[in-house]
């Protein structure tokens, strides 16, 4: 192991992190917020010598490649670190009282997940809210780069499938890639983000609202700076523009890569994006005919609004609410449970199992009953016309059982603190999966403030895990990993 | 399709029952039921005509080898119709005033659910009782004979890997070899049954109950012939024989096969068995310690005896209770809820998912996360020390996928009927399973009554799916199946 290249390379991301602070901070002063201005200054003016004496000390060594296995510590690594750091302005600035409640708040964030511990949002300082949503944009990029140029690279989570680009891997040739990809798709994002913010205000929003709404939306993340979360402003235009950007961000970012290099034809004959569309649309009429038929909305227009952002909100994991679902009539409420378990686009923002690996697994499920038939037969498994190799089909049904044991082993983890069981399985279910809202105590107007304090290092831990495709957090947990080979 | 040939079959099958019918005809005479008596003797009499007719018609066909789909067909028919058949003496009794509700009870009988309709058990004829609790019977036998000697020779749900007896499979070969497997469990299975009723009875219960409910045992269905089930004898004794005689009946009965020849060394190797009873242990002392810790029994050994008779009862999935489950501390109730995935040991009477396909996900997992490390590795998957062949390991992914959206499915359905995501949820989980009670509407005091008939008939056909390991009744439902080739 690396540890010397890791250190310094989390030394660089942590300074990225603490550059970022600066804008909060700007903030602050712009709007006189002094006590959450220092709370952004104090910890760059601690990070820094120790910044600069890791930087140093580390950066001698010459052979700067990364195996993939230090790839794994340096990811998880870089995750628990940039949340230890992003809690400080928070915890220093009274906002959020205790460490504990900070952390969850800020792996929340960094995870996109969008669970919060706060009771009352508004109210805050602007640079804090500011800040909070800002991890959101931050955590959603460095995801997407993950999974659309590391992960492939490396394996993770059967993500080779997002591999179209790239002509077989080389760990050697890794750098040059990654930095090339991640310019693109920093660019994408930033474009994204530039255009919702414009229609966000079009739509009556002042600056700062659209501005962490769209940081929110981009990263599949949920932060809001309303107390009624999107709901607050009860407006068809916003409700529509953010549904819709919820969806653009659920998307693989390689489909962008493919518009902008003319590739449209590919666009539409992608197996995951039509599968994640066709869901997306047959649970919102779904739930448009529940709630209208149960007299929750006068009207099919008016029922769809609101299901479409809900079901956009939970399946691409991002967690905004214009309506407390909780309350919706049951069938309705079963479709977003089922949304629960499916999750955004691979290689998007977006958490969750992902549709791709549903789509995988229904063809092999497939599959096998057709081998039934004929035991002879040889059927191969294809995905965008490719054929999947065996040994990835085996990495997604591995990640797929992975990811139940995460949900039922948070269940029971949470139960343990007393809670019943729709409370600790929708909070598993919310947790692991990146959304924020739930079911019951985590429905959509609760937080995760009651929580007992072990309970909320778990779900810190449950989203890590969740947000980094399970796999690159639990192999830095395995005996094997650490024995030298 | 030899559709002549599957009538052959099914007709003799029927037959068979209707020969069982007798036992409670005698039971009714003995009792002066006259109308329970002619509820028997009825179906009898209009079945045996058309059984004539059927039989002679369809006998003259030679070619006696059913193929793997004619087998698919035929399994699925006899469950399908065996309930059809054995549901009429509960509706002409009027014990059962619903056809719908009396198919519904049936069908859970011979899935070995135990799911009930009935509101007050206790005052039905004896009769009557009897022949609800022998569907248990008839059902539990036929399972076994089916995923130990049939179900291998298919490749089903990947029950190849119960074939430890069988030097490669030959489908002409199959019946002489069923018929003598067949034997041999069912001398097995009337061994257990007669030992289990003496200890019953030692216990001081009478003839009638100690039979009825060693059927629900040896089954592991769950129909007592007491509104509070076993609960309602309050005997440590009692409590323990049935614990005991649950836990052999989910263990996979080929290890009674090597019990008598002698093959001790291979039942204590069997990797199953031992995750099996691990699984128990661990469950059973984890609630015992939830249990004494709120107060809910006063002392270790009294909680211990509540908590594995509950588990025993989950894990198998018989849903025999002595205690109302549902009242009882979160964490005690999380822990049931994760058995009720897990369910009994392949080649046993139990449902759910199985043991075995458990631990070979897992294992599957672990090879994953190693291949992490080592991406050139070459890694096996062992059972017993036999490597898993790759197909194998498909058919069992496959298994556990379709279980999961056959869960899913179930829920939707149910919840369409308007019913809460928790009673939704462990509905699926209970029926798909063939377990029986669950949580909240469908706890251990409540009974199935109350839902809408069609929700009835689906729930019917969730626990035929869970019952005959999905791929069965799913495959007979594609269009392949029908196709000519």
């Amino acid at each position: 192991m690396k540890f010397s290249l890791i250190i310094n390379v989390l030394t660089i991301l942590l300074l990225i992190i603490a550059a970022f602070m600066l804008i909060p901070a700007g903030i602050a002063l712009y709007y006189g917020e002094i006590t959450s201005l220092w709370s952004f200054i104090i910890p760059i003016l601690i990070l820094l010598p120790l910044a600069a004496l890791s930087y140093f000390s580390t950066q001698k060594k010459r052979d700067k490649t990364l195996s993939p296995r230090d790839g794994f510590l340096l990811v998880t690594l870089a995750w628990v670190s940039a949340s230890a750091l992003g809690a400080f302005p928070f915890y220093l600035s009274g906002a959020i009282p205790s460490y504990t409640d900070a952390y969850f708040e800020t792996m929340s964030g960094f995870t996109t997940t969008g669970a919060s511990i706060l009771t009352a949002i508004e109210g805050l300082p602007y640079s804090i809210l500011f800040w909070r949503s800002l991890t959101h944009w931050l955590g959603g990029m460095g995801i997407v780069v993950l999974t659309v140029a590391v992960f492939p690279l490396l394996g993770i989570g059967g993500m080779q499938l997002l591999k179209a680009e790239a002509p077989g891997p080389s760990v050697d040739k890794i750098t040059p890639k990654i930095t090339q990809t991640a310019k693109i798709l920093w660019l994408i994002y930033l474009g994204l983000t530039v255009i919702e913010t414009l229609l966000l205000m079009a739509g009556g929003m002042n600056l700062f609202d659209s501005l962490t709404h769209t940081f929110g939306t981009m990263a599949t993340g949920g932060f809001s700076v309303k107390n009624a979360s999107v709901g607050h402003y009860d407006s068809a235009w916003i409700d529509w523009v953010i549904t819709t950007f919820m969806i653009l961000a659920g998307m693989n970012f390689i489909l962008y890569f493919k518009l902008l290099t003319g590739k449209i034809r590919d666009i539409f004959l992608d197996t995951e994006m039509k599968a994640y569309l066709t869901i997306f649309l047959a649970a919102s009429v779904a739930i448009t005919f529940s709630l209208v038929n149960n007299g929750v909305y006068r009207n099919f227009s008016e029922g769809l609004r609101f299901a479409a952002f809900q079901v956009a909100s939970i399946l691409t994991t991002t967690g905004y609410a214009t309506t407390d679902f909780d309350l919706w009539p049951a069938f309705a409420k079963i479709v977003l449970f089922l949304m629960m378990f499916i999750g955004g686009s691979a290689g998007s923002t977006g958490g969750g199992i992902k549709v791709v690996r549903i789509v995988t697994l229904f063809k092999l499920a497939g599959r096998e009953l057709k081998r039934f038939i004929h035991p002879r037969g040889v059927f191969h498994l294809r995905l965008n016309r490719q054929v999947l190799r065996n040994d990835i089909i085996s990495v997604i049904t591995g990640f797929v059982f992975l990811y139940m044991v995460a949900l039922l082993t948070t269940t029971v983890v949470v139960a343990f603190g007393g809670y019943d069981i729709l409370t600790s399985f929708s909070t598993a279910l919310v947790t692991v999966g990146n959304i924020g809202p739930g079911f019951s105590r985590v429905g959509p107007t609760m937080n995760y403030a009651f929580f007992q304090g072990w309970i909320k290092w778990f779900l810190s831990f449950a989203m890590l895990l969740g947000r980094l495709e399970i796999y690159t957090v639990l192999v830095v947990l395995t005996p094997w990993f650490w024995k030298k080979n």
